[in-house]
């Protein structure tokens, strides 16, 4: 079972007469609301600083963006960027989960993220587009590619997070504090398996189905080529693994995933329910956003059987 | 009275580096909703047709565009532009007021838009971004500057229209019928009075108020310089002039309201109550967008007892 790229593909390109979108758009979040889908792209541009930009589109495929970002870096904690969003609905609000890439480190540990140091953060928004922080889930380790479920469990906000180079699951009671006594690794590298030998983080949003939350993944091999997996996570304990398949479910083929900024890369943080459709929006070679699709019953099987 | 410009005028400019807006940008509808400005402004760009533009803002005063138009021509009907945009918040969705200048004129009466035809339409939308079309108040005769309101009295819907030189209230059940014989004229302009001698017509959404429905409107006198003047009309039957104040309350002085693309114009169509002040929004010369503003209770004194 392969996802099935866009004919429109790539959906979505640098514009290279921007200041802050020049070189690369990629890994967006998109969410479905209100009639229409809404996406949160990275984006780098003259200063190589990553910002948040905002597109609105009807059908999923084809977009019309804002001019500016929707969120810029504030202080020195995030100074060199903020990346890689994941928005989920829940509630009635938008929570956004994102990495803050800091010039100064505001942890208690050590910086480890290309010597600067890393905060997985999230924020909070009523409107799609005006975005307040709420703060980090951890500080003082390397921990990101983190994202909030679209529903409480036993009333506790969930998030998966990572501690390379594995998955793990956060419980909070209010989204600043994740204390540490509750967070547990769900699924970790396969060494024996190839593809996902290395390290693996979340994708987009889990899916709650009857059965499981229907979760994609990305994992990298020794050769750093991304792809992306899919697994089967406990309904009401999603560190509890159902089921996951051995074989991945998309890897870079495409030129525009082959070659870019980053050679090899398929990465994903949005993987969105539209009618029995799921349409998995995913970064190539970061520096271009693309669409792929599979049918969700057929997705769901995969998860369960494959 | 007079209202005060803001320090930041014009707060929106066309854009030479795009193909529908790098000419001009003026005459936008502005609504407050969740927590956001949302503007809806006609442009015109290289081939001279009108589109409506939309951008957001946290603040009203400092806009994030989106990159192509919300509105475009359809068919023959609107194919040189669809101008002049009144948004209007009612029972959860979202309704426009706006011109359409059509090649072909589908009316059953003679053209008289520049050779063109016009037709008052009408369209909705329940996320602001995607509109459909309901079709037009009448056809078949210079019909424009229509608006409608933010409430149904008794049980009808209530707009804004101009016959020229008047404005007229109109009445419908269902925003697609408005008969004939439920229309009739509100105010016309004052031949004696210079500013409001030779036409009028409504400006934004009206406001109510406990003591009536406070109106803003546009005139032009001999020389055809466009100024704003305001109103209160009756709460239960809008067609009932209270009080018409005999000066204007706004008119163009700025470089960039006397020369444009039109000389000599300030044109609103919309008057946002933000807090307790007013901000009124006008395209400047048919070139730029400018914000002025007012005390809320300052204008309705003005109106009440000017």
């Amino acid at each position: 079972m392969q996802l099935k790229r866009h004919s429109s593909n790539p959906i979505l390109l640098p514009n290279p007469a921007s200041d802050w979108e020049t070189y690369n758009v990629f890994n967006p979040a998109v969410i479905l609301h209100n009639g229409l889908f809404h996406m949160f792209y990275r984006a780098q541009g003259l200063d190589w600083v990553s910002r948040i930009g905002y597109a609105v589109s009807v059908d999923g495929i084809r977009w019309n963006r804002l001019n500016r970002p929707v969120m810029e870096p504030v202080d020195a904690s995030d100074s060199r960027g903020v990346e890689d969003p994941r928005v989920t609905e829940i509630e009635g609000e938008f929570i956004m989960a994102y990495t803050a890439y800091g010039s100064e480190f505001s942890g208690e540990g050590k910086p480890t993220h290309f010597g600067g140091g890393i905060l997985p953060m999230f924020a909070r928004s009523p409107n799609l587009i005006d975005w307040q922080q709420i703060g980090p889930m951890v500080k003082g380790e390397d921990n990101k590619d983190h994202v909030l479920f679209p529903s409480r469990i036993k009333g506790n906000y969930m998030a998966f997070h990572r501690r390379s180079p594995k998955v793990w699951l956060a419980e909070s009671s209010d989204l600043t504090h994740w204390p540490e006594e509750s967070m547990r690794p769900i699924f970790g590298p396969r060494p024996e398996n190839g593809w996902d030998s290395l390290t693996v983080g979340a994708s987009g949003v889990p899916i709650e189905t009857e059965v499981g939350w229907l979760t994609i993944y990305h994992a990298y091999d020794a050769s750093h080529t991304y792809r992306l997996g899919a697994c089967l996570l406990g309904l009401e304990d999603p560190s509890v693994v159902i089921h996951r398949p051995k074989d991945f479910i998309f890897e870079p083929r495409e030129i525009w995933e082959l070659r870019g900024d980053v050679p090899n890369v398929v990465f994903s943080c949005a993987n969105v329910v539209v009618g029995d459709e799921v349409y998995v929006y995913y970064g190539g070679a970061d520096h271009v956003i693309g669409l792929a699709t599979v049918g969700l019953a057929e997705l769901l099987d995969f998860a369960r059987f494959g």
